[in-house]
This record gives C-alpha cells, sequence and structure tokens, in this order.
C-alpha cells in the first residue's frame, strides 16, 4: 500500500460527508475518555455512550472529550449529530489521510494534525492523524489508536493551580497542540543525530550499508515534511484567524507554538541538505577508490607486462637467437628487467600514484 | 506527435472564437445526456437536437446537459450560440490542448479541467478534457469521447434524498468537479504505490530495467502535474471570485475540493522527489558495482601477471641459467610464487577488498 | 557575437534617446505599407515617405502602419518625430537586443515582442524585435527585415464581416500579439516533439549524437525561454494597467492571450525538466555500459589469465621437474585448467554478470 | 548530541514558561553586571543579588544589566519576576536551542541572537545564544557563558563624547547587535577565504583531503545559515514594528544593521554556490585522472599483449614449426615486433592518448 | 584575502559613523574635479579644498563634485561634514566592501554602485565603488581611485544643446548610473561571448583546460551577480520612492534604467545556466571517453590473452604431449587461433564496440 497517500478507493463517488472510515483499522474498541475541569473541580471517567456527556457541550466548565478508533462509523456519525458537527468535518475525521489544516465553522474550530513516532524495530517515521473540535465549552480529539503524546497535560490539569485549571478551551487546544509539535521535535532530533553520524561514517567505514542509510533518511524526512509542513501553515493561519474562540492572551503562546513549528520544519530543511550533502561526498569517495583500484591493477600490469614480454622473447625457440648463448646473457637480462621495473616505478611515483 | 503541448496548427490563423476542433477524433457520434431534477422530479434523456434542451436553459429545475465528443464543430457551435457563449469559451472547449482554468462570464463560469486515467497497457497517463459551463439554472458539460467518472455522480442524483437534489447548479459542479479531483488522487495513488516500490527494486535487482522504470514514472508525474497543477490555481481563484452563481454553504464544499486538489499536487511532488533520490540511489549503486567488478579484476591480475612474469623467466632459454639445474629449484619456485600470492592475497585483505 | 546578449558597445555612453541602430543590417530598403481600415472601406498602399501617412493619426479609421528594416536611422527617426513618440521609445526601436515590455506612455503603449522562427538549417531558434505604438486611432509595427507571421491577420482584415473590421486599435493589436504567441506555440511544439522522440533514442541508439541533441535543446530552450518569458510579463501587466486604449470588451481577449502565453512558458519549463531527466537517464545508461564492458574484460582477464599462468608452470626448463615425465600429465593437466575454467564461469554466473 | 538541534527532553510536556534549562552547562557561576549610564555619570559594577538592581528599572538613566550563566534556573527565575517578563520569555531564555526571533511585548522587545565564534582547534562554528530585553530604560542581556564580544561597546559607554552616551536604550541595543553582526561578518570572511583558497588546491593538489575540506565547509556554512538567517528575518521585523520603544532617529542605524546582515546572509549563500561548484569540479577532476589511469592502462596492455602473443608463438614446441629454423627469422621477429608497437603507438598518438 | 567578502576588521567594534577606511590603497591624492553648469554656462575644474565648493551647494546651477580616493580620511570627513552628510552615509562612503543600495535621507539620495572591468591580464572581473550623493542642486560621486566610465558623460555636459545641461541633478544622476549600468551589459557580454564559444571546445577539444574555463566563468559569474543584483533592487526601490529629488519626467529615464538592469541580470543567470549545462556536458564527454578507453582495452585483452593462453599450452615442456609431433598441428594450431579472433571481433562489432 502506499505509505506517502493513503489508498481513498472507499470513499469515491460517496457524497461529500458520506461516512467512510478510511484507514487501517488500529484498534478494536472505541474508548471515549471525559476530563471536566474549571478551577475548582475535575472529573476523570471513560464513558460508553456519547449521549451522557451532552450536559458538558454547555456547561461552564472545561471538558475535554477524547475517542480513540474509528472504525466503528456509527458511533462516530453519533457523536457528530451530537455536537452539531458539519458533514465535512465528520467525513475528515474519519479519512485519516487527511492533510493538516485548520477551518473556523465559526461555532468551533476543526484541526487536523499528524501525531508522529519513530518506530525502532523497522526504523520508520508513523504517524496518527488527531482531529481536534475546538469549541467554546468543549474540546473533542479524536485518535485512530489508543496511546497518545497527552500523559503530561492530563497530569498537569490534575495540578489544580496549573494554568490549564484557569484557562479555556483556546489553552487547553493550544497545550494539546504544543505537546505534539514538541514531540516532532523530539523525533527529529533522534534522526538528526543519527544523520549527523553518518558523515563520520562516510569517510572512514565507506560501504554499502551507509548508502543506504542514507537513502532510508530522505525517505523519513520526506515523510516527516510531509506530515508536519501543511501544520505549520495552519498555525500561521490560527495566529491571522479573527476567531472569538482564541482568547488575546491566548495568542502569545500560539505565537510561541509557531516558533515552535518553524523551528521544527527548518530543522528538518537543513538534515534533508545534509543529506544530499552527504550523497554527493559519498559519491565522490566511490569515485576515489575506483581510482585506487584502478592505480593498483594499472601498476602491476605495466611494470610486468613488459617483463613478461621480454622473458617470452628469450623463451622462443629460433634456431639462430645469438643472446641466448652468451655466457653474462641472463643477468643482463635480469639487470634489463629491474631497470625497466624500476623506471616505470619512478614514473608512477612522480605522479604521486602511490 | 507532442504529447506535452497538442499540435495547435489547425487554429494557427484563426480568428479568435474560430471554431476548430485540436485534437484526435475519439468519437463517432456527438451524444447529448439530459438530466433535469429538483427536489421532486427527476428526468435523464438521451438528445438529438439541442433546440429541445433550451426551455431548460431558465426553468427552475437543475439542468446538466452533457455533451461527448467535440469533432462535429457545426453541433458544438450551436449549442454554443443556443446558450450564448461567448466565442472564446466555445472556442477553448474545442481546444482540447487547453490549460485548466476558471473564467468568469458573469452569466455563467467556464471551467476547464482534464480528467486523469491510467492506461495499464502502455502504462502511460492519459487525459480528457472536461469544459464545465456553470449557469444559474444549468450546467454544460463538454468531453472528448464517451466514458467517464461521473456515473456515482448520476447514481446521487436519482437518490431523491441525496444533497444533489437539494442543491443548485453550483453543488452539482462541487460534485462533478469533486469527482474529478477523487479521480487524480485514485491514478497518483496507483502511480505512488509502483513508486514506493521501486526502492527495494533498486536496492536487491538493480538492472537496466528499474532505471527504464524511473525514468518512465519521472515523464508520467510530469505529465500529471501538468494535467493538475494548472487545476488547483484554478479551484483557488474560484473560491476567491465573488460569484453570485455560488453561494455562501456551497464554498464550504469547495474548501474541501481546495483542500483535495493541495493535497494531490503534493503527492506528485513528493514522488517526484522521490524518484530523483531513487534515480541518486541508482547511480551509487551502479558506481558500487563498478568498485567490485574492478577489484576482482585488479586481484586477478595483481596475483598472476607476477607469477607468470616468474614463470616466463623460467622458460627462458638462455645457455646458462645456474637455477634451472640445482635439484630443488622447482620447489623453491613454487615455494617463491605461494608467498607472492599469500602476500598479496593478505594485501587485498587488509584492503577489505574482499 | 554573443547570442544570449546583443553586443550593444554602439549605444554605449550614448544620450538616451540617441538614434543609433544595434543589431544585424537584416534588409536593404526600409518598406512602409499602410492598412487603413474601418466596417465600411479598406486601403492597403506601400509608400516611402511617412508624412503621407500624417493624416491618418488622427482619422476615425484604424490605421495599420508596418516598417520593416530598421537601420536607416534617419528614416525611423522622422517617422517617431511625425508620431510624436518619446526618445526613449525611439532607442527602444532601434536596439533590437530589447527586453519584451510593455510601456504606458498614455497617448500610446509601447510593447516590444520577439518574433520567433526555427531554422531548419542550423537547428536553432531565431529571433526577430517587432515593437509596436498602440494609439487611439494607429498602430506602428516596427520589424528587423521583411516577412513576419502576419498574413492570416491580413487576410482577416480583408474579410468585410470580420471582427477585425468592426473592432479598434486595440483589438488590432490584440491579434497581432495572439498571432506572434501562437507561433511561439508552434516552434515550441515543433522542438518539444523532437525532445519527446530523444527518450527512445537514449535508451535504444545510446551514443554521442544523442548527447549532443539534448544539449542543443538545452541551449534552445534557454533562448526560447529568454525571448518569451519577459513577454508574460508584460501580457499580464497589460491586463491590469488601467489605459483608455484598451476596451473593457477587448480585455478579454487579452485574458484568453494570457492564457496562450502561461500556457507556452509552462511547455518550456516542462520541457527543460525532461532534457534534464534525459541528460541523468543518458548518464545512467553510460554508466551501465562501463559496467558491462568491464565485465566482459574481468570474465575474460580472470578467467585466462590463471590458467595462462598454469601453463606457464610446465613452460619452465628446469632440470627436475617431475610432472613432466608421467605420461598422463598433459591430459591431467588439461582437466585441471578446464575445471578452474569452470568455477570461474559458475562464480560469474552466480553474480549475474552473464 | 544533535548539534543542528538541541535535544528538548528535559523540557517535554512541562507546562509553557517552566523554568527548565536546555543547553550544555557552560559556566559555573552566574555573574551580573550592571553599567549604568547617561550623558553626565557612569557606573559599573559586578551584584550578586538581583534585588539591588531593580531601582535601575525606572531611573532615567539607561541601565545594560548583563547576565552570564543560565544553569542556575532559580536566579533566573527571580530576575524574570524582578523585571516582570512574561513567563514564555523566561522559558526562551533558558532554552538556548531557541531560534533567532524578536517579540514585541508592549513595555518591552525581546530578541534572541546567536553569538558566533570560529573554533581553530575543531575547525567547527560554535554559537551561543544571547537574549536581549529592551524596557524604556533598562537592557538585559542574557549569555550562556562569560566571553563575549561587547568589549568595545563598554569602552565606547565609558568615553563621555560618544553617540551612546547621548542615546536611549534603542540605541544601546542598536549597538550590541550591531556588534554581534559585525562578527557574523568577521566569521564569514575568516571561513570564506579558506573556501576561495580551496579552489587553487582542488586543481593543483586534488586529494582526499580537499573532499573532506569542502564537505566540512559545507556543514559549517549550513550551520551558519541556521544561526544567521533568521536573525536577517527578525531586524527586518524590527524595522516595521510600531514600537515607541525604537526612537526614529535609531531606526536609521538599524536600516544600516539591515544591510549588514543582509550582506552576511548572501555572502553565506554565495560561499555555499562556490562549495557546490568546486565538489562538481573535484569531481570532474576525479573523472578525468581516472581516464588518465585508464590510457596509461590500456596503452601498456594494447601495446605488450599482442607482442607478449607473438612472442608466446614462437615459444610452442611444434615439432614441425618453419620459422624458427631460418637463420634471419629471429630479426625478422624483431621487425615485426616494433612495427606492431611503433603502429600502436601512432594509433594512441593519434588519438591524443598521450 | 578573501575577495567576496571585504575583510572588516579595521571597523569591527567602532561607532557607527566612524570614518574607517576598509579596501586597499588604490590611488596617491585624492583629487577632487567639479563641474557646474547650467544651460547658459559650464566650468570643469580641479580643486584642492573642499571649503572652496560650498557656494556651490545652493547655487542654481547643477554641480557635479567627482572624489577619486577614499583613503585620506580626513579630506573625505572634512567634504561630508561640508555638505552635512549622515555620518552613516560617510561610514558607507568608506568602506569599500558595501552591499549596492539607495537610502533616502530626504535631503538627498544616498546610492552606492559598483564600477565592473574585465580584467584581461588575470581574466577576472574588477570592481570598484561608487558613491553618490544627489542633492537638490549638487552631485557628489566617490571613487576609490582615478579612472571610472563617465567620460561620455562629461562629453554630453560639454555639448550646450544636449539634454543634461537642460536637466537637474536628477537627470545627471540617472546618466551616471546609466553608464555605470551600460558598463554592465558590456562586461557581461565579454564574458557571454566566451562562455557561448565554450560549447563547441568541450565537444571538440576536451581537455582538462575547458573545465578549468568552466570553473572559472562560473566563479566570475558569480562575482557578477553579487555586484550587480543588489543594484537592481536598488534602482526598484528608487522608482517607487516619492522623493522630490526626483521629477516626475526623469522617472521614465530611471524606468528604462531598469529596463537595462533586469536584462543585466537575468542575462547573468542566463549564462550561469549555460554554464551548469556545459560542466553536465562535459561529464558526459568524460564518461564516453571513458568507455571508449575501456572498449579498446577489453578488445585488446579479450582477444589476445585467450590466444596466448592457448600459445602457453604448447609452449610446456610435458614428456608426452601428442598434438606437437603431428605435422600439420603448427598450421592447424593457427588456425584454430585465427577462429577464436574473428569470433570475438564479430562479437564486439555485433555489440557496436567499434
Ligand atoms: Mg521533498
Ligand atoms: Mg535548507
Ligand atoms: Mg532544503
Ligand atoms: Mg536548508
Ligand atoms: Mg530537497
Ligand atoms: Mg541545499
Ligand atoms: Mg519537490
Ligand atoms: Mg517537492
Ligand atoms: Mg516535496
Ligand atoms: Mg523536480
Ligand atoms: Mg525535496
Ligand atoms: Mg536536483
Ligand atoms: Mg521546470
Ligand atoms: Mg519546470
Ligand atoms: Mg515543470
Ligand atoms: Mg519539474
Ligand atoms: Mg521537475
Ligand atoms: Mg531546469
Ligand atoms: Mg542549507
Ligand atoms: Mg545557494
Ligand atoms: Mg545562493
Ligand atoms: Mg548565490
Ligand atoms: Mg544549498
Ligand atoms: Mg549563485
Ligand atoms: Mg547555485
Ligand atoms: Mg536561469
Ligand atoms: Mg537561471
Ligand atoms: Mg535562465
Ligand atoms: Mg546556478
Ligand atoms: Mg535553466
Ligand atoms: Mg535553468
Amino acid at each position: 500500500m502506499a505509505r506517502f497517500l493513503k489508498n481513498r478507493e472507499p470513499v469515491k463517488g460517496q457524497s461529500p460527508g458520506a461516512l467512510v472510515f478510511v484507514g487501517t483499522r488500529k484498534t478494536d474498541e472505541i474508548d471515549i475518555r471525559v476530563i471536566d475541569y474549571d478551577d475548582h473541580h475535575l472529573t476523570d471517567q471513560a464513558m460508553v455512550d456519547i449521549q451522557d456527556t451532552l450536559h458538558y457541550k454547555t456547561s461552564e466548565s472545561v471538558t475535554w472529550i477524547n475517542i480513540n478508533g474509528l472504525h466503528d462509523v456509527d458511533t462516530i456519525g453519533r457523536i457528530g449529530n451530537a455536537f452539531d458537527l458539519h458533514s465535512l468535518v465528520m467525513e475528515d475525521i474519519l479519512n485519516t489521510g487527511q492533510r493538516p489544516k485548520i477551518d473556523d465553522y465559526d461555532d468551533y474550530l476543526f484541526i487536523v494534525l499528524k501525531m508522529i513516532r519513530f518506530d525502532r524495530q523497522t526504523g520508520m517515521v508513523k504517524n496518527e492523524q488527531l482531529s481536534l473540535v475546538v469549541g467554546e465549552r468543549f474540546i473533542l480529539t479524536f485518535q485512530e489508536r489508543p496511546g497518545d503524546v497527552f500523559e503530561p497535560v492530563r497530569e498537569r490539569i490534575r495540578r489544580q493551580k496549573s494554568r490549564l485549571r484557569a484557562g479555556g478551551t483556546d489553552y487547553l487546544a493550544y497545550a494539546l497542540m504544543d505537546t505534539v509539535v514538541e514531540n516532532y521535535i523530539s523525533v527529529i532530533e533522534h534522526i538528526g543525530e543519527q544523520i549527523e553520524d553518518l558523515e563520520e561514517e562516510i569517510l572512514s567505514d565507506h560501504d554499502k550499508k551507509v548508502m543506504e542509510k542514507i537513502n532510508r533518511f530522505k525517505r523519513e524526512t520526506s515523510y516527516l515534511k510531509k506530515s508536519i509542513r501543511p501544520a505549520r501553515e495552519a498555525i500561521f493561519q490560527l495566529l491571522r484567524l479573527e476567531s472569538d474562540l482564541i482568547h488575546e492572551k491566548t495568542l502569545f503562546f500560539f505565537k510561541d507554538l509557531e516558533d515552535l513549528i518553524i523551528h521544527a520544519t527548518e530543522a528538518i530543511d537543513t538534515y534533508r541538505d545534509l543529506l544530499t550533502d552527504q550523497l554527493n561526498i559519498y559519491n565522490s569517495v566511490t569515485a576515489n577508490k575506483m581510482n585506487d583500484i584502478m592505480k593498483v591493477l594499472t601498476i602491476f600490469a605495466a611494470i610486468f607486462i613488459p617483463l613478461t614480454f621480454i622473458a617470452g622473447i628469450y623463451g622462443t625457440n629460433f634456431d639462430y637467437l645469438p643472446e641466448l648463448r652468451y655466457k653474462y646473457s641472463y643477468f643482463i637480462f635480469w639487470g634489463v628487467l629491474v631497470v625497466i621495473a624500476g623506471a616505470l616505478l619512478g614514473y608512477f611515483k612522480k605522479k604521486k600514484w602511490f
């Protein structure tokens, strides 16, 4: 299956907003977790039926409803109806090949991001789609499967004095997105370290494996770029949106988030440039090695082929071959061979071939 | 014939708006199909004479008139007159080498797109020009030949409860364009999968065929890019057009369409980058193979050429050649050969040549 | 002489507006042809003295005065004075190395374009400067030498019912420029076809000539780009100019012209990309061929050099060399040679070298 | 550790504004130095407790408080509280992997830059983060470790007639930033000189070391670019900011600073281009050398292999081999060898192989 | 010394506006020449003391004061004071590594350009900084050394009827800048001609010198680009400046100057592209030559090595070697050699190796 572009066959020809799951089924059950808080109270509970969460929609407290698993289209559909989500939003949540973006639907913002993970087994970057619906008093987050990077955020919510407890949904949205982007930096840093180390390897242990590594990192940084760069645009847009849902003082935090994601995308570009340079150097080293091999061959051939020829002359069986008869011929013969060999060696030495 | 640029000889020097068909005749008869609907009724009929469709031009219901085949210039001209189309519009419809675009003629929008198809026989991408005229109460679509990607749209029109039946011509235009763009993704995904598989092939079965495949995909993605990228610009423009023909609530759908086509063009760019990287890796593998070949040659030559020389020495016929007379000479001779061969092998081993 | 940049020595240090012809003298006599028309009448005559055309300057009818040949600076100067042209305009008309552009002088527009021609003898693109002065009731066109692409326009003027006869100078200017740009497409299409054919040639008849062709087309497309891209900018500007000289309804036609020239420049870019890809493939094919040659060499050398060595051993003249005496030695010797050769062949076969 | 992207693990999952030092501990003690001046007086003292500096915050005189060392998070935190700095500002000061930038917090500007240094031991560029907080009457500067480029600024402050003594904090900020950017030019000039010298080296002493140098300079200029280019954007932004903190007449100086940093970034780009060109030339030289080596090999092999073959013919032991019996055979044999060798030499001479 | 970036050590740490000469001392004495004119009178005199020119500052006539030589910082400083120049302007005049630019100081415009010269001895482009201060009634020009491109301007000033005599300082500034830019075209044309000729050379006399030429021209065009491109930006800015110092009717002339410098920079880009293409072709030719060399080697080796082996067989001294005894063996032996050689030649012929 194409990794860089998800197969959209199931959704082709469907009405926009038709609820069809596009992706690989990554969890067995859809689980829903509701965290509701203001600066005074905090509740954190697993839920089965979305109807039980409806009163949170308008309650003054901040409510974060996280949904893991998207394959049960009916459940997802019911959530959408409960929270009056536009059918295009529902479609994008289910279509996990979505490009990161932000859409302003007045009553809520719809944000799509990718959570990134480096899989050490395969040496590949994996991503998981995260969709956020940011309303005035609630946030919905949709993930493809259990497991995420948000534990520190939950931890901070549990601390009563944290800025999160005093903030609104905009600040919670920022905290979630910031955690996702921090994680980008982490993954890039992990890959980048290995890329920087490659340089040494190219010059010392030049072999085919280095080239395969360069290749692999090129592909993985390409995959990272595809996942992260649109998120940069989305955050840029968010900052220029004049939505009531984002308060003035939270803007500073989103501005800081923009710094972070610019940092991330520039680091990817820099590492891609390094890889391009490394492949160039690898090729230069290969060519230099070829020259060295050829020099060895040429030195051996150029010295011994003429000598062998001379020996061949005196191996001929001509009846009349005067030199063969002379007593010191054999020693003169050796002298000539040594002089020729020496002259050729001197020639190659002068050419700095060895 | 140039595939990347259609021969325009027939149209050269003609008045703008002169009706000349530019393309290869792809169908025998022009056929016209009229689908007329509102939320209450639906009719779907083939027609011969365009005059019979004239009352649909102003009737309240939404009318979709699809024309297959453009070679009969008179028929096309009559349609243009019947619907008061500008002569430049008629010219563009007939000139199938048109670049995708959108023009706003106040009373109607004129949109040119390419329908894409991957031909498995030739391994080439084929395109077909689709021209749309979007009026207040009617849509005209012109195709070069029968067969299109619109069957699912027709299916949805037939379902009385579908959003299409409740929408206007703007929503029908969106549905048609969305289907075309969904199909782009499909074709890109099909090609992309093969491109991603190439990487493995380069490293394992490196041969000339892989290089030809890389080349072919470069050309085909170049062709895709040429067909799709201008459509992205057109959709971008459409969103910023302040035309009465596009209603507020349909804009969300066109925005979604923009997401989709951005996704498509970025995927093409990513795949083109992958191909560039793959060709670089292919070349590095070729150079590495050359080194391996040269090592084999050099090892054989460097070891056996000196040995042959020594054998040659003792094949000479000098009258006085003392070593030949000594009883153990032959065995010492072999000893020397083995030592030399061993030393050279050790040298190459140390150089990690094998 | 530099082809990509005309020698401007004659004009250096001159006052701006000094009338100095820059170019190679391409015609012997300057000839002037005046076509004057409105929807009722048409006159078409050769003229000697520009003074005779002066009444056309203000007459209601549309007057097109075409001047072939620029080397007679005095004549050109008199024309400039007669029509009150700015000295900078006169300078640009005479300096045939001018970059395509449009300048708005309120009373008239000054437009510089290049007419392009593919010279089959030399396989090179040739250009000729065309300067247009578009006034309210007259158009002046200046060419370097006789012969142009405007015959179809003259033909259309002769047809009384043509749109040209009903239009003003703006529409005539459009018709002329459109003819020039249609011709660009023609030339690009002609070259492009040959470029597309190269691909096949690279893979089948790879030789030095293909590389020289790639090189030549790169240079010619570079020359095309230099001549055409600035014209695209000029037409873009013309569309955004708010000049009274261009009427509302003619704008649609200039918009269509913009479509055409964007098409042309994108085709050049696409072909340049194809050429870059082709050179890469050519180089990969060259490297593959080298590998094939080296394999042949290595197989021959690696098999026969050891065999020759063994034969050499038994060609030595040692007094005591026991194997030589044994009756079946020669046949065992052959057996050993065959086994060694077979083993090496098997090794290379396994490496897929043949 | 990745050099191009600092490890941010310690800060991951933390609240924004959490004070965590990101970097390597570069000094043992945090030291604080306060320079306070107006055109009449000047004091310059080391301080231990930030509380002692508080009255400078609002005093009319210009106060420059420089802090060396960031690892003592508590001290830094107290400084932040004392000067009412936003928690995001404090976080950025401590996170020394910050991208250069400027933020406008109304009451103060927050500026992050990198101080650059070329380390001759390692041949690497080192950077150190410099954070500036520019208030109405005070400037705070934070450095990672002692030692900076500001001594000339302090010198100028000591001169009572200097423009610095008459200026405000905006002019002091300019003077500090100008000194940092002057130092960029210095480092680039130092590296650039070595890059320019490489060209000569490639053509005369072509060896592996040159390639390693090209590689090293590519990496270092990439590192420079990453450190300096964002600073250019920041200065550009500063000039367009409408902050009360920057007075009209100081803008000329910041404009001059913009000139300087544009100069710096363009020089980096130019040197990067030179390096790319140099690697290309290096590779061409390598390929040319390979050709030279192969010519030597081929000339030797092509001449002596046939000769050896002929000698081999007459070394055969056929009972009946008529040429061996003829008296002048040996001399004719030599004649033939010389003619063949001469013909081949002539052939290679004609091919200009030597 | 770095050629692409001037050593700024002397100016580091200095106050902005500190008068320090940055450059190499290029003349011994500073000489000052004053040309004062209106349409009635003209004076042209050498001066020693700048004080004598002060009355020209406000006199109605146009005064052009040219200063050659910048090393005498005191003299330059006095000139600055006399004409009330900003200290940043004085600094830029003395710092001859300045990037071309334009600054608007209300009372005067400050313009920095480079005068370019191609030095035939070294084959290198040399530049010299030209600073212009354009006041309402005077122009100051500062050059590094005597000798410039302005003689034709002086000539035109001497002609009483010239447009220069009727114009103001803005028109004089235009005339000077136009002369500088005309000279750019001249130098580019001179280099470009040589670049265009290289193509032929690559295909016919492919050797190391061609590669060194390509390299040299790459470096020189890079140097040209660095000197000229910022001037294009400066002229672009000048046209959009709303300064009272530039009158409406002079704007047409500056617009013409913009055309010229765009032409210059595009020509440089085109030539740089040509050079890149040429290096690619050069490398392809090198690879093709390598293939040719290897074919020669392989043909010789593949034919003669097996033959030599066969000769070796019959040079062995086995007691029992039946073929040696047969009378026609030698002739059969030759027959076999000829057949083998013929078969191999046929094989290589079929492969089109010769
Ligand atoms: Mg990419
Ligand atoms: Mg980059
Ligand atoms: Mg990059
Ligand atoms: Mg980069
Ligand atoms: Mg890249
Ligand atoms: Mg790069
Ligand atoms: Mg790309
Ligand atoms: Mg891309
Ligand atoms: Mg990409
Ligand atoms: Mg590309
Ligand atoms: Mg890329
Ligand atoms: Mg590339
Ligand atoms: Mg392109
Ligand atoms: Mg392109
Ligand atoms: Mg392209
Ligand atoms: Mg491309
Ligand atoms: Mg491309
Ligand atoms: Mg290109
Ligand atoms: Mg870079
Ligand atoms: Mg660059
Ligand atoms: Mg650059
Ligand atoms: Mg550059
Ligand atoms: Mg780069
Ligand atoms: Mg460059
Ligand atoms: Mg470059
Ligand atoms: Mg270019
Ligand atoms: Mg270019
Ligand atoms: Mg170009
Ligand atoms: Mg370039
Ligand atoms: Mg190019
Ligand atoms: Mg190019």
